[in-house]
């Protein structure tokens, strides 16, 4: 596998765009759009959250052909609880896309991020268009990864290669989220585009692989969005030999795509609101990796741990409290613990338990005054 | 019923004191000692976090009977995950209170507040016993009352007198807590005495319900402590006809007990380490009382709602996201959210369903960058 530059423009095919439609009074960009030349497979994973926002019921329907040509993506407002109008709002930003770039309504992927329980102005989107459409270019891919950017600092974008057969295939992706991060079979917005042929099936199969070892192993803050959302469209033009679930080539691309979802979502955690460091907890040891997850993501949503992070106070009473708070059957002396100096940027955990051979890595952030006041402020 | 003063040592045949023993190098009190004049019944609710510290495992040893005589408490040391140790410890703590008091050790319960995993300095307690026991009295309920304090700011008591029978009755409490505060089928460190005469099985209903109704409903940061404990010792000096649990008077005397628990718990809320506000979140419409429960703790312990409420920001999408991560099955418009101004220190918010008729209050405070700054710093 090799890094290599374009992000979610990377892959054959890919065109992106990213533009201020005026949603954000900022005049940052706020409106992004990737498109496919040609038709791809496509699936996505969603938000388990109650609530979801109406980008991401209309983007599960949209996906019941498992196919997509293009995602249109506006920050600075969720779509999220606006009643009835919201699914109205998010059908017409499908539809616009649709008819300016000549596709069936439901080959274009919907999502929205911002704040919750506004009205979108869809005008604003509706309006914007025939520009947007005309920015796409080979080269849009960092402006369509600053326009999908809310709290964030920097934009996240990686991309790799690898060989299939005779055939190079690329996969790309861009990310955001900085707050708000918890998810729960699910992630944050992601949208990761490969030239690979590959299988409806194979490619649910391994994005559902990947999310699980990466967008779901961090946390911010423990709060669930109403509109994660990771959309993947593999349109096929690497013409490699098709990549099915038993393939030999399987395992090959399934390895690349958890590396650049562990990369965007490692990505998310280093921009994490107010946060000063970057804390990597490694959990061995456990009876199974669900229950290693389970520990990892009690010590990284613990309030107490993460201000001691931020303190630079090794203070892992409170490591141990978290751990016992899930009520597992766990002796005292079956459980170590080690890290490394609190007082590093980059701070690492080991939690080990004598309890099997499951484990896990999570990530996550400290807690600090910034954070409070980011989201003091915000609405 | 009526609210009197004089906290634990309210009921007929309390004393109690409070000194320093040396544990905390500010010179502030870290000794507690309650004691009876007469055997009383008793009973206990715990911490169920795995780790529990070994005062609450001795303890809970100590309550077989359900008889106490006196309780022993330390602040600045949690005595938790501190090994073999730490439980000889808490049983020399134990029996150098049971010496001196001429007591049974199995007569005398230990709780410990502090910080985790750090050596019990016990000679300091055993060294300080004779002086504890010399200030042994009537007024030292204050002085008991400031001794268990942690992170706190001020002292946490409460007394109140029923009528059963003929007899007058005293309910006294005292408390400590407001960090680490999110107790789970337990609480936080308590302390109630009473003069009742009550058969064990209906204080142990009592107690057990009363905690259920306070101190499990109150939340400052989510975090579960290894030490949280809520003692209860009826002397029964008040001669009252004995309080059974199918008794007219049970009910009387639960809810003194409930109001006396709730006073604490609220008091705990209100002393939340930084906190600005006091929040009362109020469900109502659940499908039953856990749901309820869980649906105000989500919001309770959402750092995002947490925020906003500091920044006065009524950013009432946090707690539909709140809500909504509970995966709950419920309609967008089968929820409805109020609130009064956040510009008070005091806020409500009600959430109210249509899943059923069951509700509940829960209580908490503001996430500040105060209380990052005192956690940073804790250690």
């Amino acid at each position: 596998m090799r890094i290599i530059s374009g992000g979610v423009c990377a892959p054959k095919g890919f065109l992106a765009a990213g533009i201020n439609c005026g949603i954000k009074k900022s005049k940052k960009k706020d409106l992004a759009l990737i498109y496919s030349q040609v038709p791809a497979v496509a699936c996505g994973v969603f938000t388990a959250n109650t609530f979801k926002a109406a980008a991401v019921r209309l983007s599960k329907k949209n996906l019941a052909a498992s196919s997509a040509q293009a995602v249109i993506i506006n920050s600075g407002n969720a779509n999220c609880f606006t009643g009835t109008y919201g699914l109205i709002y998010a059908q017409r930003m499908a539809q616009a896309a649709a008819k300016a770039l000549a596709l069936r309504k439901h080959n274009v992927l919907v999502a929205s991020t911002g704040i919750i329980a506004k009205p979108l102005p869809i005008e604003n989107i509706e309006k914007a268009l025939p520009e947007l459409i005309k920015s796409l270019s080979k080269k849009g891919n960092l402006s369509a990864a600053e326009a999908i950017l809310t709290t964030d600092k920097f934009t996240k974008e990686i991309a790799a290669q690898i060989k299939i057969g005779p055939s190079l295939v690329n996969i790309g992706a861009m990310a955001k989220g900085a707050g708000m991060i918890s998810p729960k079979m699910s992630t944050m917005l992601c949208v990761i585009t490969t030239d690979a042929l590959i299988t409806a099936q194979a490619l649910k199969y391994a994005l559902k692989a990947a999310v699980g070892n990466s967008f779901n192993n961090v946390t911010v803050d423990g709060c669930m969005s109403t509109n994660d959302t990771v959309f993947i469209l593999a349109n096929g033009l690497s013409k490699n030999p098709c990549i099915s679930l038993r393939d030999k080539n399987f395992p090959l691309f399934s390895a690349a795509l958890n590396y650049a979802c562990l990369e965007m979502a490692k990505s998310i955690v280093r921009d994490a609101e107010g946060a000063t460091k970057f804390i990597e907890i490694n959990v061995e040891g456990a009876s199974n990796n669900a229950v290693a997850r389970e520990i990892g993501l009690s010590v990284a949503n613990s309030n107490l741990f993460k201000t001691a992070v931020y303190g630079e106070s090794p203070n892992w009473g409170r490591i141990i409290a978290a751990v016992g708070s899930l009520g597992l059957k766990v002796k005292e002396e079956d459980i170590k613990i080690k890290f490394s100096s609190f007082r590093q940027k980059n701070v690492k955990i080991d939690i080990s338990l004598r309890m099997g051979r499951a484990g896990c890595k999570v990530y996550t952030s400290d807690l600090t005054p910034e954070y409070v006041k980011i989201n003091a402020a915000y609405s």
